[in-house]
């Protein structure tokens, strides 16, 4: 049984006060759409998505995606729709969806697979695309390291959209940069997608020989997806700073990599998920 | 060439006040990645990704998609990176990006393939994919239908978030939510996607029979993508809202469907991109 909802305790650090507290997160998890089609005594079975979802209303959603992307052009083109209760892995129940389509129906494999565009990684299972990323990873993230002062990473949002020298115009571009231990910026790309900011940031950073990202700290200007803990982990970062909420899945990726994650970052506010102990108080600390 | 920004005419409400003003745009179109692989004399050349993006940094883009993924290991995997030169078609000028890759460097296509997860439509380029959704549109919009106030148009993004039962805890939701021309929501649903959100909107939609969405309004709490343009024009929403920016490709599919396309609707306000023609001022109007 899935969930949209789970719960996690963060700390909250409001200015100079910090609380340890129980919140709610918006949970994400892989759903798999199989669509079953052909002739009555021909039929065959592909898988054409994989999708990050928040479950519930699944059985909607498969049916909406089929509208969407052109394969069904209304319900009556589906002869049933439900979750698959033979799947391979505990992890899998509940994650995917099998819809049998209408014998008539005309299905283009070649078409399909043209029309849906790839984006970011990720297996069918969040268990299992875990355990994918943490092999894929190029080396563990260093314990303990880098520490950040608290009050370092009130700016850091701040610091990210001073340099977005498109964001003011358009409204539309999310950042990802690059901060040191110290707060200072040293790189920045924007994109319209989240993921491409981070991937350019990252592409950057290997150009100027950055790259494992250990000694730093990721901040995104947008929600911090399982997708961006998965790319920013890939590149070494120890920690991702992120303007918005985090999912559950970016928490347990974070959690069980030793990544920082910190969300909500805004306001003079944050909401630190995993991994506390990079961030502490330097009580002689001037920021100049 | 390809720009991050571009300029287009818009009409800005403000509470009573309607402007028409130039109004800057982020750029999103499709960027193609393909790597040649293998050893020096059994080359290979796979397409590995279509993403949406805004130009600029693309080879930065590229490098960096394949290593957060896992692809490379390091920048001496690659052997050359550029844009192609050699493309089928105008559109794809600056759009497609090659990277060569390390005869040595282990490929395992069929893993790359598992590791991709899908994610809605869109052909290679922009003006392809807007060829292939207008085959795939249910039928073509009503012409100047419906008429909603334009008074009304600022309630819209509210009741969405009222009617948001889990965003107000987690934060970290998009909504999609179907109106009628009197401004009444019809249908809500949420998920950590926005085009998942999207997706089950016109599924529900589909189950109460109420596909194509000919006479409605779609109101999403994000940004307007091209990816949400395209499914509720295959839907047959008319008109759509949304809290953020739209992107260029979003305004271009918009304006060549004839869909009313509305951006940053928040705060009092909001700016009409296209076919303003089904928002009119009703003075008569009394909001009950």
């Amino acid at each position: 049984m899935s969930y949209s909802v789970m719960s996690v305790n963060v700390k909250k650090v409001r200015a100079l006060e910090v609380t340890s507290k129980p919140d709610l997160l918006a949970v994400e998890e892989p759903l798999e759409i199989r669509i079953g089609f052909g002739e009555e005594h021909q039929r065959q079975e592909k898988s054409i998505s994989v999708t990050m979802r928040t479950p519930g209303h699944d059985l909607e959603l498969a049916q909406g995606f089929l509208f969407t992307e052109g394969i069904i052009r209304s319900a009556d083109d589906i002869l049933s729709i439900k979750h698959c209760r033979q799947v391979k892995k505990e992890e899998e129940i509940g994650n995917v969806v099998r819809v049998e389509l209408s014998y008539e129906l005309p299905i283009d494999i070649q078409k399909l697979q043209r029309h849906f565009y790839t984006t970011s990684s990720c297996g069918v299972c969040g268990k299992s695309s875990i355990e994918a990323v943490e092999v894929n990873a190029c080396e563990s993230l260093p314990t303990g390291k880098p520490v950040l002062d608290r009050q370092l990473i009130h700016e850091l949002p701040i610091k990210l959209r001073e340099a977005q020298a498109v964001f003011e115009y358009t409204g539309g571009l999310h950042a990802a940069g690059l901060f040191d231990h110290k707060g200072k910026l040293l790189l920045m790309r924007e994109d319209v997608g989240r993921h491409n900011a981070l991937d350019k940031l990252v592409g950057a950073a290997a150009d100027q020989g950055l790259l494992p990202l250990h000694p730093y700290l990721v901040q995104v200007s947008g929600r911090a997806s399982f997708e961006l803990v998965q790319k920013a982990l890939v590149a070494g970062a120890p920690m991702l700073s992120a303007v918005g909420a985090p999912s559950s899945l970016a928490v347990q990726l974070a959690q069980s990599s030793g990544m920082t994650l910190i969300g909500f970052a805004r306001n003079n506010r944050y909401n630190i998920y995993t991994q506390p102990d990079r961030i502490i108080v330097k009580k002689s600390l001037k920021v100049s």
